[in-house]
């Protein structure tokens, strides 16, 4: 951290401010030049806010040169984290894909489409069983039935689980089931959750907020990360801007080559969510890919229609199908092979030898 | 809500919408004019989303013409909703001040800043004893401790107490002490405390989220008020725009006579978070009473750079006695009466005597 | 400006940065600090981009310490800009209207309406000749048959006139007729007709771009009083945000204080195209006048459904009567006298007079 | 368009509105349903605003139904638009990259840069030479000098040019030289410009505005189609967002596939814009392409740290060597053959044997 102090400061108030430095922690090395005097302030400056010294007389500014975070920072950890979820692993180079209903509605629903999911090539399984609706008057998700149902499909596919949490008080239940929990973007900052997930031995998918800065989301994984728990996967989704009538959301792919930079967790695209229209995902999914995600998050739903959520975001497993075989031709190019199901694998083998022929 | 349909519909794309109308507990009324085919949908459209439809054939557009929310609209209530907390009444057309320091920092610091907001003529003693901050190694509130102070600083000066609670879990302490509960921007959007907020029988001031429009906003109070507790307070903190040298964020004081017009709840403007700096504070306090709203909640803390958040944005108590100086003036010309404690009262009336003296 | 190295810099980068330095005008300043070596750089650093070092090896982090404009600065001139405006003055703590039709539609709807205006008080007639719409199939204004029914009005009322020109070439004509020439948030960086500006000897009135920050709005304040013209008035009149469901755009009243710290130019708030609706504006000029500004431009139409453009945001002559006593009463409070025309003032007192008895 | 009635409107409202659309040259069909009175108004449309409306009494909501614009619209041409400039084809499904320095600085750092472009495989050369800077103290493009330049570089290389203009006085120096005007962010709704625009012959890229909605830009582009040149492109830049700490913008990528469904022009990437900086160029130039672009337009210099504007987002001759390569691997498998200068294709080829070998 870097203080510039006013012209014209007096010795009275360089005191204090150095006093104040002390007080936190840190140490400060004042230096007058000849034009301005500044303070760099060393030590365990991630512990001190620059708004902390803005309250000060004789200060003119307060530059961090420093990361607010530490544990997130790639400079934390040369090599990218991977993540092992069952069969799959994300951060390791390779691409994979997690695909599947917006909310669990009942047990038929969510078997029926993680066959579909499965046999497109998708390793992991998506499905919301607790549901954050802006109206208390939408459907709220299937809580612990939906669970029990995710469950099963896990048993019936082999497929791992991600699933979201709102709350402290679901995570024992969703502990159980869950593979990998999912924090949506409306709880980016619920700060006694984020502690919770510290201690608990889950990867956790971090959502972006609909308008959080990046440094703000690597916060959010410091917080999970300072209590114990390392596993965090960075999550994309679209960001709020001032043009929402063709697009939901505003998917900020400049934030994938970012976060590459700035730390060693991998990343996930939402285009589902990061779009909001069926016809807009599967392009924005291959753009994710080409800015150099890790993964893919989706939305699949063979009768959007009668989808108790989102609906018009949902894929059809048919166009799974397609998207799963465009990733993995961009993935040959791109040096990222895609992880694909068993199933897929077979499917995949016979689809190009049908294309070679 | 209106569903345009598609020119070149059949026949069977609109009886499958108006089934699922039907299913969904409304009535569907079309109407085929010459030129487009249109329904009217009629009936509990509150709980019906217009993204169901987005997933239909032949569909082009969907119009909400009803409002999302019920129980927060004006047309539910003609009267404003008057909320009294111990003495002070808020939407009665009269306008009042809570202040008070942004974290309860030690006793002895909580005591002497409540003292000097009660002199000052607040009339509702505001202190964080859980604290949301952004990154986990900022100081995190006193909790429990925090709230024993607050409980004291209410005995010594007869002030209630506003203060945030972030999670359930920290609900039922807070109850004992708090007289309203402030749930932050963060958790404007974290349903599950809503739905428990629900349940509680104390005034809730709900702040707007970072970039929450005003319908997410209502819809969020009305979580609350479908619970049963319709004692909702909206409140106005700034939001997240594309400018941030000067200040954190940008008050968005359009909101004050939109939101009279929408809703019977009171609005409440917080110039301290929604402009992040002191000398911003007062000329935006004065400018949401312009606007019409029926309380302020501003910081105070008499020695900002000792405070351990937020000390750039709080007043000084002398900064508070001028502001409420202005607004008493102000409010006379606006037709909103001041409320003010009777320590204040004692101390304006000698200042206007010697004014007009 | 503050150059901080990289850690590990070697001796070459920093010769290399310290040549640029000299090369761009400026004296470079090295510091070695034990943590951090920084370069102070002085002299001319207005006329360098922060950017122009970021392409540059071994450079962390560039701050700008100074401001990037000069003669818009607070620092360049003690006193508040004072403009005049035929018997108007603005800036000099007084408070002023201007108000007016948007569009010149008739000659007759002109005179009609710039009556209403003067009788209502305001001191400055608005009108546009040269309208900026986003559809070319809309009413683009009257053009030069516009300014000569301006003229008139000017005429007839004695009202000087503010008038909006989009392009050089509408100058000339416009410079004949019009005392204050308003340029539009779409012309904000219209960096060529800003150097134009700089050669006229009429005011400014410098609306703010749509997402303009404060410094890039100060910026192109900066063209026209580089150029030579000094006399330019900052217009705030919305901003663009993530919610226009209830309000076109958003009022952003807190860069009314912002503004008079950083600059001696006089601030002007727009709250006709700041709201979008007519319910809206009064409020939020009253909240104008509270947040500090010198004058407000408002939108005024006797026959709003007539109008051929932004009829719904216009005021009654009836609402411009009550505003206006509403802002003369405030005035009083806040130390800001109102400037009203002479038929008003004779209309002012007798309504004063009528309320006393 | 659909003009909904309040609930409890009475005839003589219905009435007005009645005539008012007849004035307006279009045709309503009112239609009484037992729960809501509505009118489609059916016509020239795009001539009307829906905010015309607003001002009337007993109106409740007015919702567009087509479009405002008609020739941008894909329903005017079945067609994608196709652009020849010298031999490079926009819109026929192929895809080209132009490239070249942010300003021509000099004759021999233009005739560098261009040869290096050349040979990575570009086919069309960018070079500003009047330059749109936010402050009037930075270097502001060579002007007429700058374009002689590029008229030699063209000679030379024979690459089409791509140059900005600003101003309509800039138009006739340009048409000599250019052959594709540029018009950038900051100009988009310069509307005097756009319709002179319209009297051109030449191809027109028209970046997106810093917070321009998708139909106001489009409704740009008709500004110029109505004027007579149907040669537009739409060229996204990135959008001002509420986080510029790590990308000076945020490249919205979705108005990619969201503009290939609303309209036949061709769509075009800036990520040197869209990005800022030299590290997210690359990725996110694939993922342009990934998203269905039709071309990319980046900045490239050989010597960064010396330019006069924007080093810091400029390749190297070797990244876009780089870039190419990809690209054209990307385009195969995504049925979009990459066009490339004759040098480059015989490099490439080089390339590809020695790889294969």
């Amino acid at each position: 951290m870097i203080i510039v102090m006013k012209k014209g400061f007096d010795e009275n108030q360089l005191r204090k401010v150095l006093e104040r430095i002390v007080e936190l922690g840190a140490n400060p090395f004042p230096v007058s030049g000849r034009e301005q005097t500044t303070i760099s302030v060393v030590g365990p400056t991630h512990e001190i806010e620059e708004r902390a010294f803005l309250g000060f007389e004789g200060i003119e500014k307060v530059v961090r040169v420093s990361k607010p975070y530490k544990l997130a920072a790639r400079l934390a950890q040369a090599q990218p984290t991977q993540i092992k979820v069952g069969e799959c692993d994300i951060g390791d180079g390779s691409f994979l894909v997690m695909a599947g209903p917006c909310s669990v509605e009942s047990e038929e629903q969510t078997l029926r489409i993680a066959h579909a999911v499965k046999k497109a090539g998708a390793t992991m399984l998506r499905g919301g069983a607790f549901k954050p609706r802006s109206s208390p008057y939408s459907f709220q998700g299937m809580g612990a039935e939906g669970l029990k149902i995710l469950k099963q499909a896990k048993e019936e596919t082999g497929l791992p689980i991600v699933s979201e949490v709102m709350d402290i008080q679901q995570l024992e239940l969703a502990l159980d089931v869950v593979d990998m929990l999912q924090i949506g973007a409306r709880n980016m900052q619920n700060f006694a959750l984020l502690k919770e997930l510290g201690k608990v031995n889950k990867p956790i998918l971090l959502k972006r907020g609909m308008s959080a800065t990046v440094e703000e989301w690597l916060m959010s994984a410091e917080y999970i990360m300072a209590g114990g728990n390392s596993q965090v996967l960075l999550c994309e989704r679209g960001i709020r801007s001032f043009d929402n009538q063709f697009a939901r959301n505003s998917l900020d792919l400049n934030v994938v080559p970012i976060l590459r930079e700035l730390t060693h967790l991998p990343v996930v695209v939402d285009p589902s969510h990061g779009t909001g229209y069926r016809h807009l995902v599967s392009p924005m999914a291959l753009a994710g890919m080409a800015a150099g995600a890790d993964a893919l998050i989706v939305e699949v739903h063979d009768r959007p229609s009668e989808a108790l959520s989102d609906g018009p975001q949902a894929l059809l497993p048919t166009d799974l199908d397609q998207l799963m075989l465009k990733l993995s031709q961009m993935g040959d190019i791109l040096g990222k092979r895609v992880q694909t199901s068993q199933t897929a694998k077979q499917n995949s083998e016979g689809a190009k030898q049908n294309k070679v022929a």
